[in-house]
């Protein structure tokens, strides 16, 4: 039976010092163990945990650039994190290397924050950059074929540092200190090897609605993604999400955006504005026109004015499946704040996140039409974009990246 | 019977509209007002909420500028912001001024995001720095004898925007959007009279740790507040807590510290060096020398080699209330994290608060020690602090600040 967090240091602690502590072994070993399991979501499977997961409150996200250009390297990193996230997605610790050997001049393999915590359904996916499949490793050949950085869109306003990357790591759990405690976790089992180009917290309170289905709102208090893809139903998940060719079969591809919002002027904005940008009512979700949230969109109808009564420049008009083929992806957004600015302003946004087969046919052309004509620019500043290949799950003895180095 | 969140811009988008929106009235008007109750904490008593209330698992806190030297205009403000605060706590909008007068033209006087959200427990508490007794409002008669802008401690390096500010805001909840919400109402209520200076989001797993009772880990690892103040004990909160003269009597003083953590150094220390730090073990949280977390730490112990088995400059022997005439004062401290800073290093850290009846008296001592002798400073700097009076409770049709307008 495996040890669980508290009596991994409980242990760890009495060894080291030749203390007689008196650890209490009946909650450690079982009580809390099971509680952890309670909520912990599989890490193996043959698709990646986090993705079609239903949302959890809280994630943290992070690009790294892999500094060596060992592929060995790499590779014994990849397999390193690959063990500790195997084991938090169980509410246990990252590792048991070093203290629990009786080291304790060696640092704990575990940063212990989450040590009383349940595993609160971490999960820990992983994303490949187009960078990564450069000369560097060898991994040229397993580009797959359709695979591309994000082209510059219209407007977009990127920080240097938040171009690209060569990992993605996106962890989401039902509470920050997990969340944060599975991350910092993978970022410093991955040191000297990887390094953080940027890191951001994202949270959503979808879980937490009271209304039903959970559609979570933006900070801009609309709802946003009425229109998602099911995934539950095979058909959408077939057609739209998983890849079905070569190494990348039962993976899938990840856009990431990172809009901040330009909150002061959005919330000096008329409500009549707030509901045309969005194409919306901002209660109810429910398209102008009329209806409910989930009533199809009217795109014909006039409103008293003689004009479209849901405006062609509103965001759900332009980005509405019907209006793209039927191109659906998997919008898994979070809402973020960073405190605020040097001049007192609320840095906040959304991290976007999506999920789809193919980014040049389902992402991009949504995108190109949003970043050109949507009403929402005007509130908004694109600072981040990446893409990155989402490989399929994993079974156990298997590691992250195999497939690259097969 | 009040409108909530929801039923509040359902039909304000109808209004503003013309169109015949269908408001689901029955889960609105009950079903959400309810669950909105179910977990809401009264904003009215003896005593400010957010203060003995149990931690919640999220906090946004933010230090304010009063930009006014109208008094008139900041004594609006406040009644404002009340009546804003006020509604949030019960999981209602912030106001349903505009809108909700079939005034689409007008901004919204809520922002939205937390529509269906329920209240998850939101406390919003008000401080008054030292700052605010100046000359410019009429209250230097009104400022507490005992009351001042905390010293400069040894190796503080504050960044100049987080020092002391005129307002301090306290907003917690179970939920981070919810709490979001809070702070970002009640800072556009402010604008115009007050300015942000800096605000810092927190998280604590508290309320889900499965150990009993929840000391929460700080992101060292180690459990922080276990000789906190009983807030369930009178004589512990009479003693050590609640201000008992003048105008401040129900009221207590707040320091706020924003220690942030170099992270990178702490995860590659060693076990036997994390535990020295703390005077504590990190698996159980028990004092060096034995026992469990509750055991009195043993200050006069020996370990195997003669030496204190609690260093001398351990964070737990240099604060501990026996090293203090038994001083004690009620911590409420939240973990952050803010990315990653621009070479890629984790920008973690904890925002300490703490209440007490008399700073000078309680927290400045401990401080003093800490600031001068402790071990832990190593991996710790502090870059943010300032004091508050925070008032007592309010009755309805009272404000925030009343009594500084008498």
């Amino acid at each position: 039976m495996p040890l669980d967090r508290r009596s991994f240091f409980g242990l760890a602690g009495a060894a080291g010092l030749g203390a007689a502590i008196g650890v209490p072994s009946t909650l450690a070993l079982t009580g809390q163990f099971n509680s952890a399991s309670g909520s912990a979501v599989s890490f193996y499977g043959a698709h990646q945990a986090g993705i079609t997961t239903p949302m959890q409150d809280r994630a943290y996200v992070a690009a790294l650039r892999v500094d060596t250009k060992d592929a060995t390297k790499l590779q014994k990193t990849l397999k390193e994190m690959t063990a500790a996230a195997e084991r938090m997605s169980r509410g246990l610790g990252a590792g048991a290397i070093g203290a629990v050997q009786g080291m304790p001049e060696a640092p704990p393999d575990d940063t212990g924050e989450a040590l009383d915590l349940p595993a609160a359904r971490v999960t820990m996916t992983i994303g490949f950059g187009a960078s990564l499949f450069d000369s560097r490793f060898g991994f040229a050949n397993k580009r797959p074929a359709n695979f591309a950085e994000l082209p510059k869109f219209a407007r977009d306003e990127i920080e240097p540092e938040k171009l690209g990357g060569d990992i993605l790591l996106q962890v989401c759990a039902d509470d920050d200190q997990v969340a944060f405690h599975a991350i910092r976790n993978l970022i410093r089992v991955a040191k000297g090897t990887m390094s953080v180009l940027w890191l951001q917290s994202g949270f959503s309170g979808a879980s937490k609605s009271v209304s039903s289905p959970h559609t979570p709102r933006n900070l801009f208090g609309f709802k946003d993604g009425t229109s998602n893809l099911d995934v539950n139903s095979a058909g959408e998940t077939d057609t739209h999400l998983w890849v079905d060719t070569d190494w990348m079969a039962g993976g899938t591809y990840a856009a990431v955006r990172n809009f901040r919002f330009d909150i002061e002027t959005w919330d000096r904005s008329a409500l009549l504005e707030q509901e045309q940008v969005f194409g919306r009512n901002k209660g109810e979700g429910a398209p102008l026109g009329g209806g409910t949230e989930f009533t199809k969109p009217d795109f014909a109808a006039k409103n008293s004015f003689g004009e479209a009564a849901i405006p062609t420049d509103s965001h759900m008009a332009l980005a509405h499946p019907s209006h793209h083929s039927g191109a659906k992806m998997l919008r898994r957004a979070y809402n973020y704040s960073n405190g605020a600015d040097r001049v007192g302003r609320i840095d906040a946004g959304m991290l976007f996140i999506s999920f789809q087969k193919d980014l040049e046919k389902q992402f991009v052309p949504v995108q190109k039409a949003l970043a050109n004509n949507d009403r929402m620019n005007e509130y908004v500043t694109v600072i981040g974009s990446g893409a990155f290949a989402c490989p399929p799950g994993l079974k156990p003895g298997q590691y992250w990246g195999y497939q690259l180095f097969a």
